[in-house]
């Protein structure tokens, strides 16, 4: 009690000292602007952020061409500086990533149920197409496993690839186009914001589990099993492994093993020493041959050894006559091209950034969207299947030192080659092969230092990862990753309708007001409650609001009454960080004056930003506060408002 | 360029001033609290916001016991103080809206195509639950127009009652169950601020629009009739109506549009004069009292209107055997309880809420959600369907003087006594006039003036607002609610994922920094770019403000250069509006840092809020800042900072 009375005393001294010094501020209302002006300035912002047209103002009309140009087609940007030198580092690079490509191309298409060459065909035309149209120097463009993973799952539990090959290739080039015009349509219309609504802590999980999903379909492969189960989920695949022990082959078993030593072994020696990275980049393409090799001197013996076969000669044959749509698969179709296409960009459009910021240029993000939305559509039409920046391919890519785009043409060129003249040496590849290199490659979207910072950091973000990991692990993929995005929503959800309000005290001898609790010198300024609004008033809140400032007045009125402290007057309400208010919050607040007053309490508040200020004003709620309603700084209010209590007591 | 030059140096002066005066405090870590104290606090904050119990901390066992009782039933706490006067009252409020319950039941169960009978039962037994349960002391408890309407076009869709009376009451029944069970587990497991996100906006649209379908369906029986279309869509209804001309019937509709006429003037006289409620109260019993005599004059030469039939004495028999737990239509059954549930709910609550604060005393949101929802639950039970506050039987009960629940009482005693002795009297009662008593109910739920305010403080609402009156009107009324709600919640993310930015500006002698678009007299300060962030920083907007704070850079150092101003030197972030971060946001913050310093620009922060200063701490992203990279106030930043440059320079 003593120390609280010298508190207040203490207090008192500096409210002296405030209103000597400080004259009064009037809070303005922002300039006014008609609801087209308003209307046009919002859109800007929403749609329009990065001002992408700012390069074209006040320029002549050439010079506006040919940025037109520049910006619809990257190349020209770059194409006039292009010399041999930068030719020399991205055919180095070119022919790094196309060993890599291959053995990818064909072991990606397998995850997703394809036949192995359309994995090759995907990386011919896409990386041409990206080449023209993409503003990153070091995408490496093809399947990804993620996006592959999923077609494959979503397509086979309806549509059953070894029941109807057709039927499922013409859904997979249909899915193959919806992606592509979904992903063109967000950055024409300019909705890239979307992606940003997978967060990372969710795909750190969806990334993990979709990692341990593809692993356990690898198992197929890799023990050899054949008849194996059409689920995706963890508990009837290992159920499968284990009933089906019968068909182990311990040849396969031992290769595959085998290789995945080498793989992972490279794998290692790359992260811990990034100048050995052509050792991991080279190790898929050293695994197929040497097991190529192995199973063809063998062929007499091993029977047991699954082999990939014959594969037709020749480039990409043209597939648009198979888009399917209309028929009872239409929406299966339209689906997986959503949830393929949203996963690719995601992966695509953060690759992209990465790099960009690695090497300190830009990445529009609208601008990529369109490009790989464009090469996916032309990819459904020449039997490609969805393709996006490839995580690993362009760490490889950008660490052999690719200086432009040009360096997927040369990658294409590679697998061009192969298409055309390297087919019959895939004969003998063993598939047990392919199964360790997709193992090799998923297993390093397992980021626990991620999931642990997380739970250090950010419980709730912790939480949406788990979510997102066991959903996709026990439910399924597509469901996994909506449960995250709801979760991610709920989140900025629960933020908004229950948000924080701080009692601010003054820092003795100075006008600063704070949170009483995060600063313990701050002291209550007796007869006052000044109390801090940390969110929007929205209809999702204003309910909770209205009660919960009730109950602290409630709770001061309690404590003043146990410390026989001053009598409370007057509650100041800062809205600093009130950033908008909607009809229903404007209500509340007109609510919340009466309620208080009919107490004979005044409220006041303090600092309300430009467009609170003028929907109060608006809704004539700002004059039932008055002149002596609205301050512009907590200081100025309780200087002023204590002067008016002593000048009438 | 001259005055701009003259501002900065007026802004030099002012510097020098903040210089010598203020000293430098430092930004304060919020105690230490381990996480499992920060989840408790958290999850109270968000389930007990009103702390219900604070009234029984330090109380003897046998207070906690007499107050537990209290709580679960309020008849105990206003039962002991109940007396003759307060008696009196009541029963005038009773009996006058019994006078207005007896005709509304009927009716309303027509719109959601029940038996007349069922109004009534519906009109007794919840009302006697509620007077144990409530805690609102003027809520008139019964039917609703906007429940009964989504009931009945909701089951009707599948299951025309014509076709399957009995399927159609055992659904009708079984949704009452699910809507009760609903909203007692939203009670019970403090999830009320389900309903707040029902936002206002959204209601004044749906209501208004769920009115004029409601009309339309009322053209049946106020033309008279008899093929009616069995859509509830504004278009095939008129259709129907003109359609069908041959079929309407001029006695029908002279009595129909006399009768209406009748209830619309009493209303209109109830609304100028407040005292004479009792004029739209007596109304509709007194046109049905009116027109039963007129048809039953008339027996013998109008067979062209149709008439209410034999009614059933006798109360409410027990309906618990068909409650309807399995079968083809269980699902359409827990649809239409939950949409119901959620809207008798949002309108008993917001009912109460209004007639609460209009006498000043607190009512219990999640208390009323176990009420409404114990009420409906027993209801179903007893050949009841879903009942809540009704916003028109609460005003009369209110104007009529209510005090306790007993005129709930009152009007069931009212309601029994019709049931077992004067059904018969109902047999000659013509369904236009129940028609006209709904499209007299109905028509003060449009609220154009409320959709004006809308249009005029917020242009957002009004869309929303819109959205759910055009969806609900051509369309359908679950829909039109799911499309509103969708947009309310996209209005909130769509704030989240673009936040504003704004750049500050000192407001010349003092040690105020303000918006420089608001305040015109606030000054930029040279070699220095201060930007205010109005938001939390998440996953959903980090991208975003990464670019948009790299714009307002780009365009201040434009600025200067075309002014021939000082250099840019440093940016400060003022984070007193940053309320939350995630982690997304917190690596945006680091990379932001990095950019900008690569550009030679320092970042600073200021003011960050006790759970983001956290969350720095924790993720190590303060110690890159370093101890000069993080201030309390704008000011103290901006004076230390050109101290040191100029002790540097």
């Amino acid at each position: 009690m003593g120390m609280n009375c010298n508190r207040v005393e203490h207090f008192e001294e500096s409210t002296m000292k405030i209103q000597t010094e400080i004259p009064i501020h009037q809070v303005r209302l922002p300039p006014q602007r008609s609801s087209l002006t308003k209307l046009k300035h919002r859109l800007s912002e929403i749609f329009f952020p990065d001002d992408p047209l700012h390069r074209f103002k006040n320029q002549p009309c050439f010079t506006k061409f040919l940025l037109t140009l520049q910006f619809l087609f990257p190349i020209f940007q770059w194409g006039s500086h292009y010399n041999l030198t930068l030719l020399r580092s991205d055919i180095i690079s070119g022919l790094t990533i196309a060993s890599l490509a291959i053995p990818q191309g064909i072991s990606y298409a397998k995850l997703a149920n394809l036949p192995p060459i359309i994995g090759l065909y995907s990386s011919f035309v896409p990386p041409l197409i990206y080449a023209l149209l993409g503003s990153s120097k070091h995408l490496g463009v093809g399947p990804v496993s993620i996006a592959s993973l999923v077609m494959g799952s979503m397509l086979s539990e309806t549509v059953p690839f070894t029941q109807n090959p057709t039927l499922y290739l013409q859904l997979a080039f249909t899915a193959t186009f919806v992606a592509g015009l979904f992903q063109a349509s967000l950055g024409i219309l300019r909705l890239g914001f979307v992606i940003d609504f997978l967060s990372k802590a969710t795909l750190v999980g969806f990334m993990a589990g979709a990692a341990i999903i593809v692993s356990l379909q690898q198992l197929k492969g890799l023990l050899g099993i054949v008849h194996f189960t059409n689920k995706m989920q963890i508990i009837p695949v290992l159920v499968s492994v284990y009933k089906q022990k019968d068909e182990w082959s311990w040849q396969t078993v031992v290769m595959g093993f085998g290789f995945l030593a080498f793989l992972l072994t490279t794998r290692h020696i790359s992260l811990r020493k990034p100048k050995l990275f052509w050792a991991s980049a080279a190790a898929p393409l050293t695994s197929v041959i040497l097991s190529t090799i192995l199973v063809f001197l063998l062929r007499n013996t091993a029977h047991h050894i699954s082999i990939i076969g014959h594969l037709a000669k020749g480039v990409n044959p043209p597939s648009a006559n198979m888009l399917y749509f209309k028929g009872p698969h239409l929406a299966l179709a339209i689906k997986t091209g959503i949830v393929t296409g949203i996963l690719s960009l995601t992966e695509g459009i953060a690759v992209g950034r990465t790099f960009a910021a690695l090497k300190n240029y830009q990445v529009d993000g609208n601008k990529e969207m369109m490009a790989i939305g464009i090469m996916n559509i032309a990819g459904s039409c020449t039997s490609c299947y969805v393709t996006t920046g490839s995580f690993s391919r362009s760490a490889v890519n950008f660490n052999a030192g690719a200086q432009t785009a040009v360096s997927n043409i040369i990658m294409a060129s590679a697998v061009l080659v192969t298409l055309l003249f390297l087919m019959p040496l895939f004969y003998y590849t063993p598939t047990v092969v392919l199964a360790t290199i997709i193992i090799a490659a998923v297993i390093g979207l397992i980021d626990y230092q991620a999931a642990y910072k997380l739970w250090k950091v950010d419980k709730l973000d912790f939480v949406a990862c788990m979510c997102s990991f066991f959903g996709v692990l026990f439910i399924s993929v597509p469901l996994g990753l909506s449960i995250a995005v709801a979760i991610s929503v709920f989140k900025i959800l629960l933020h908004v309708s229950r948000p924080n309000t701080l009692v601010l005290g003054n820092i003795p001898g100075t006008q600063i007001f704070h949170n009483i609790n995060q600063y313990k010198e701050a002291l209550r300024v007796p007869s006052f409650l000044i109390l801090a609004v940390e969110s929007p008033i929205y209809f999702a809140n204003s309910t909770y609001l209205r009660e919960r400032i009730l109950r602290w007045v409630r709770e001061e009125e309690e404590r003043i009454k146990a410390n026989n402290g001053n009598e409370l007057k007057c509650i100041i309400l800062d809205m600093t960080a009130v950033t908008a208010i909607d009809t229903s919050g404007l209500e509340t607040l007109g609510e919340l004056r009466k309620v208080l007053e009919q107490r004979s309490l005044q409220l006041v508040l303090v600092n309300p930003v430009g467009n609170v200020m003028e929907k109060l004003h608006t809704s004539k709620i700002l004059d039932t506060f008055g002149f002596k309603g609205v301050y512009l700084t907590v200081g100025e209010a309780v200087a002023d408002i204590s002067s008016a209590n002593k000048a009438q007591p």
